[in-house]
């Protein structure tokens, strides 16, 4: 990767690997879901990894220019591939797509994760014909167009216009103000030449609300843009350098009636609307993507811990004991606290990403049958667990960044990467305090119903316990805490508890609100504080419960054995940074509290022995990683230098500004 | 800013103004320091505005090569101009600069801020004439090469050596490894022809340890690098891009005997090593930077607030009441909640960092006449406030940008700009766990000898009450709360409490760990967690504290008011944000903790009204915000379109990318 011969491994992180109590590789099956499937993505990931069409300079000595037309090159060979190997499962494109663009977005992104399936989805049947085979063929190369300068999350505020005309049996589009403007698709800026655009209908002098319709931007063979249309990049961002989200300002662009997307809504030759049958359909894909951004969440997590835990073993600093050689940074019981719950964290979310991926299948299934029951729930859960696992992502890959020191700063760490690329998962497919607030209204729905006599079931089933037992805020002494806080079972039961008692607040938070004479709406913006906090004490107690569930599906001892250990630091830890939360509820004791602090302590210093050796089980390439600090072999600074030598300022030996600028200064001093 | 013509204010945001309950000039003189002071800035700021010597491309468009051409050439003007208009005061010096580069780090700020002042502290008469005004003039161009690929934080742990060699009277330095490498040094890449570089100095078969020497290491007219000397750029990283952040191998380098820098320490011609008479002398300027970092934390955090307050005034978004226009973000309880309390953060800081800079410059006086008796509280509470401060603003920054949605991710937010810049502050002068260590070694210290029966004085002087009072962690219900939540003296005394009981915790853990019999060094390793957070609430003690102490100063009444809801905001939200901490230690009740979440929500609907005109006190000029979603006349969108516009990207209607592989790829599929 870094062009060095080989190295025989940093023998630092040679010792750490021998001291790990368990097999790497079975772990690396039970996260793959087993050996079949490690060994499927690795032939993947070496097909990729050997194929040299697939070589590129990394990103970050590039221009924007030169990274987005790297990206194309790419993409392009990519889809050859795909069929010339015939890879047609979507979760091997997926992982074939991982490793060409290494976690990177790229430009075909919206092509065929929206424009394609959207087809798939709204298009009718002479609709499949006049587009679908060219937009396979990447004759048409299309995008999803919904958001707009001044409208993201609120849909019905979307201002873009599709105008009915029966003279001509067009659709007139406009933009009608600046905020119309549509803003952040990616591949809108230079890479597509159709756009599925989101407008208001207009017909017969009724507004008839959004519809989808096929809108050709650019010219299909000069691929300059067409009259009528304004389009172009919307310039750098944090991160996403190689996709050109793009802007598309209409200017009464004229499509014929049969560009608009009918198979559910129709309009007629002569103008007449026909509603959709059933709004419920496009439901699924939004629960899916979520599904799938707590899967991100898991692999951003994983992959920062890999390269700071794999750091840490490799990094000597300061002393603990005078005299004594400086002790690998692993060693300090403060580094270990900023990442082993992280990586505790990182083995939660995979599990948990696991349980929303055989969810969605099993009830996709079950919706593909026209039963809708269990969808609800679904929608609520990951919305909240979207927002949560983000979130948590989010602040976590900077504490790992951060735990590196000034070489974390660094782009040959990665780590900067791993944000920019990973932090709109925060914003993006639900802002995630809308999705918080969500979730708590099906929560607070459900304990409405609870407490209205309604028998719930599923996830949200433990309000009905909390009208039995009366739960609620009171003086800690009160209340006889039961719990075993080395039992994790027990800690499900008080994660339960407190997302029961926070629902509850919330709830009555709301009552009183209504009490004084507030609107519903009101009430609920008054309560919004407190409907975020039940929504993330929900979503934490789903996840505990479902790392803990997945112990029980572990049958190797030793696995079982730092798995477990893994759970508890992770309950406990969650406990000790909302002990207000437990405490006031009355959940745990002040001792309890106390306990817990040193139970956590001799966790870290036990997993710390199987640090190494648990980043190594999420197996990712060091092609993947693309980190200097976070290679497998631990020769960082051979390679960090040889790194540095190939950035585009040492290109020459002195820059030009020397002699434009500072040369010239000294005769004017 | 952004070539648009003259423009009306966005109307929201006016009518947000009209509605302040204050003067907002009047603030802006307090935060200055006097009208005086803010006049003299304006005036300063002006110069740089109207000088067409510092225009600029916007930094987003260049490459990184095209941003360091761009900051020499402005470094080199801002010299030429400093010197010609006779601005010599630091403060003015920093606040030109500061307009200059708009907040953004520059290639000449080692030679100015550290080069030049280590020859002033440490150079002899001798050095100071051979070297001081070729370096004024900058015909020497120096940085100062500390830190090496292997070692930051541990001095001792450098690798460097310069040995003396009595046969020729030179030193001959040396990289012995990979590792010693000096490597992060800002100008050393490119710009700089010297460094002063930190060298183990062996003599006479001795190692001395570290001291500076002087060493050339380009030639001063072809500025290429001399021979023995490696020298480049680092690469690119999260920011920084305008600095040439660099690595220095040396390879037998030879230096004369009179470029150690000799004011303390020596090396006599034949070898001898005479020893500096004492070594407390460099602490002072560790004490200012940091000072000043608590200062800088202020000013991000100023400008983040300020960015996503205005947007947030402007910004309209869904609905909360059925039917009605969308509401300004501004208006719902959760963006509230996220926005108001780091405003809140943002005065608190101010107001800090004014303590720390008055604070220093007492003290110096003090130091100069050989009293250094403050210096050790001085030292502790810079070292954890600027943990504390950073750290804060940091993950606040982010909070910030994610608040603004989608467009925060864009660099037209200028926020990914603000954070990039900003975050190393947690890394360098002093990682924070590191600082908050050293802040905790006071602690306990003074913990200790208050439990000796010394009497403390000064900050740490609640350390006696704490025994007195056997303040320890003990049930709720069992300790009389006397708290008054609305009272900012209450809240000092229960901060400084928990404060003190955190403390103790911690020395407690240590005491128990040395019962284990762990050595002294195991012990505190064994505890560090418990230090960190012991440091952690001492520091937020202080910064209550200080806040409060303000309002004391103010005597607007108007201005009073707000100041006072903000500072009861600031404590109010560390207390729910910590609410385990007060519970457990019995502080609080939990009746209370549930009053406080109630009048936090009244206080950010009180404060929400003047929301805008607290970001407008801080007279941040667009020019220094440089963001579209900042900007003081509220019109986001337009000016969002005509920066995107800019893009490089959009330089053609096609980009090449599409002839070279989107075309062909037709044929082939």
């Amino acid at each position: 990767l870094f062009s060095s011969g080989y190295k025989a491994m940093n023998p630092d992180i040679m010792k750490e690997r021998q001291n790990a109590t368990f097999d790497v590789e079975k772990l690396t099956h039970i996260l793959d879901g087993g050996p079949e499937k490690t060994k499927r993505r690795r032939e993947i990931e070496l097909m990729v990894l050997n194929d040299p069409d697939f070589k590129e300079e990394d990103p970050n000595f590039l221009s924007r220019s030169e990274r987005y037309d790297q990206a194309v090159r790419k993409s392009a060979q990519m889809i050859l591939k795909l069929r010339e190997y015939g890879i047609a499962d979507p979760e091997e494109i997926y992982c074939y797509k991982k490793f060409v663009h290494p976690d990177r977005p790229e430009p075909l992104d919206l092509h065929l994760g929206m424009f394609l399936p959207t087809l798939l989805n709204q298009a009718t049947p002479e609709q499949m014909d006049r587009f679908f085979m060219p937009a396979w063929n990447l004759e048409i190369i299309g995008t999803y167009a919904q958001t707009e300068m001044g409208h993201g999350t609120h849909l019905r505020g979307l201002e873009t216009t599709a105008t009915y005309d029966p003279a001509t049996q067009e659709f007139v589009l406009n933009s009608p103000t600046v905020s119309s403007i549509k803003w952040w698709p990616g591949g809108l800026g230079k890479t597509s030449n159709h756009a599925i655009v989101l407008a208001q209908l207009y017909t017969q002098g009724n507004c008839h609300g959004l519809h989808a319709f096929i809108v050709p931007i650019r010219d299909m063979n000069t691929h300059v843009p067409l009259p009528g249309i304004v389009v172009g990049d919307i310039g750098p961002k944090f991160g996403f350098n190689e996709v050109d989200n793009g802007f598309l300002k209409l200017e009464n662009v004229r499509i014929p009636r049969e560009n608009m997307l009918m198979k559910y809504a129709k309009v007629e030759p002569d103008g007449t609307y026909v509603k959709p049958p059933s709004a419920k359909l496009t439901y699924g894909t939004m629960v899916f993507i979520r599904s799938m951004i707590v899967g991100e969440s898991a692999r951003a997590l994983a992959k920062s811990c890999t390269i700071a835990i794999r750091y840490s073993a490799v990094r000597h600093q300061s002393e603990i004991r005078p005299g004594e050689p400086e002790p690998q940074i692993l060693d300090y019981q403060t580094q270990q606290y900023k990442l082993i719950p992280l990586l505790a964290t990182a083995y939660a979310f995979t599990f948990v990403g696991q349980y929303m991926r055989e969810t969605y299948h099993r009830i996709s299934g079950d919706i593909n049958e026209g039963d809708f029951s269990e969808m609800p729930e679904l929608h609520a859960l990951s919305a909240g667990l979207k927002a949560f696992t983000t979130w948590t992502t989010n602040a976590g890959i900077e504490v790992c960044r951060m735990s590196c020191g000034g070489h974390g700063y660094s782009r040959s760490s990665a780590l900067p990467d791993i944000y920019v690329e990973f932090t709109p998962t925060c914003t993006y497919e639900g802002e995630n305090t809308v999705m918080m607030l969500q979730t708590a209204r099906y929560l607070v729905k459900s304990y409405r119903q609870a407490k209205a006599g309604q028998q719930l079931s599923g996830i949200v089933s433990y309000l009905n316990e909390a009208e039995h037992r009366r739960v609620q805020p009171q003086p800690v002494a009160a209340r006889p805490t039961v719990v075993d806080v080395n039992d994790l079972a027990s800690l499900v039961e008080v994660y339960k508890l407190r997302a029961a008692i926070l629902v509850e607040l919330a709830a009555k938070s709301i009552q009183q609100e209504l009490q004084r004479r507030k609107s519903q709406e009101d009430a609920w913006n008054n309560s919004a504080i407190d409907l975020v906090r039940a929504s993330d004490a929900h979503c934490h107690y789903v996840v505990v419960k479902l790392f803990t569930d997945k112990l029980g599906e572990i049958g190797d001892t030793a696995i079982h054995s730092v798995m477990s250990s893994l759970a508890l630091l992770y309950a406990l830890h969650g406990i000790t940074n909302n002990s207000g939360d437990f405490l006031q509820a009355g959940l745990l004791s002040v001792p309890q509290v106390l306990q817990i602090s040193i139970r956590i302590k001799e966790l870290l210093s036990q997993l710390r022995l199987n640090a190494v050796a648990l980043v190594d089980s999420f197996d990712l390439h060091d092609k993947k990683l693309n980190s200097v600090l976070g290679r497998y072999d631990g020769n960082v600074y051979e390679n960090m230098f040889e790194w540095a030598r190939r950035s585009p300022l040492n290109a020459t030996e002195v820059h030009e500004s020397y002699h434009k600028y500072l040369k010239p200064l000294r005769s004017k001093l």
